[in-house]
């Protein structure tokens, strides 16, 4: 950990285990070694917590971070918000890559899960769409597959043992939690074999296992 | 204009006149005023642009930015990932605020927008939904207004002129877009007070009038 001059409050990260957007800032966060609180928060139907965060975040969702005892903005969500943060905060180790371009693909690479994939295949998109459990896999997996052919179109351009290249970013961040719950929707990989080498690799970082969903499951 | 030490090259962006997400990326260039050539791509059903766009963009999606003539990663696509490389090589005027806990609530509201909003709205949303007029146009206000609702709960925080106080920030840049979507399909901003004021604020200035979706109709 490597905090630049500024005060930061203590942190405390409202979260659920298998969230995939949970696993993001939880991941950044165990890459950094930045000192932070866990909070469960199950959000799912039937789950009493929702009214009580929205109270935090006002889209309901997990993860939220809270800048504890800060008088003004003490919440802070969405994942990529909070990485920049983080990122910013706490330059080193950075999750991006040194020169302008090469971040900016990053940042694409990390949007074509956070704003092209995973919005549309989370459950509350689901409810939204159909009670059919037929229909919701479908479309489920639909999303899935759209997200992960182009994230494995473009990787292409750049990867190595990750998907940029040699140096874990926060686009591996964004992808690994993401085939997470492809494995979930019964999605393979075979027909993604950067992401799937991808994955590999960067499910063997002491970062990763420190922040997988199997650590924080509930006993 | 004001570029960091670094030779760019000659840019392009490929845009749609009413893609919100377009607008967003004319938008910050117009308010850095950094200089670039557009090209208008049609994607709507029927449109024969989609395939060769593809090969720019693996999601089919607009605004894609071409660095002309760079051999290596010449086309960036997502409007985050974009405008974020346009912060970084053209920080003057910024459109963040300068303490990290102010930038990153901006790119919170910016990501109701562009996560929690648009991608749930968009056209290839409504298509994979449903087929029946009535149920698309329940769909994509539901989405709308789910949004918009949680940004006013949000920005009621922060706002002053603009989502962030005095300063037009990205938060601004991809809210007012998303109303511009709003309207089309007739959501209203009667029940959004601060979006309603920030919105006419917004329109007002000089960067928004320079890129608004009327300046780039089709004749």
């Amino acid at each position: 950990m490597n905090a630049v001059s500024l005060k930061v409050p203590k942190l405390r990260l409202y979260h659920y285990w298998r969230s995939s957007s949970s696993w993001r800032v939880r991941w950044a966060f165990a890459y950094k070694e930045i000192a932070c609180d866990f909070v469960a928060v199950d959000l799912l139907p039937g789950a009493s917590e929702s009214a009580e965060h929205r109270k935090r975040n006002p889209l309901g969702y997990v993860p939220v971070l809270e800048f504890q005892g800060q008088p003004h903005l003490p919440y802070l969500g969405e994942s990529i918000a909070i990485i920049e943060w983080a990122e910013e905060v706490f330059p080193e180790p950075s999750l991006l890559p040194g020169n302008p371009l090469e971040r900016a693909r990053a940042r694409q690479l990390a949007e074509i899960i956070n704003s092209g994939t995973q919005p549309l295949q989370n459950l509350n998109a689901q409810d939204e769409h159909t009670k059919d459990p037929v229909e919701r896999k479908r479309w489920t997996q639909h999303w899935i597959r759209n997200g992960l052919q182009a994230y494995e179109t473009l990787v292409a351009e750049t990867a190595g043992p990750f998907s940029m290249g040699d140096q874990l970013t926060l686009a591996d961040l964004f992808l690994v939690p993401q085939c997470y719950n492809a494995a979930r929707n019964e999605v393979g990989l075979d027909a993604y074999p950067n992401i799937a080498r991808i994955q590999k690799n960067a499910l063997a970082t002491p970062s990763c296992m420190a922040s997988h969903p199997d650590r924080f499951q509930p006993k």
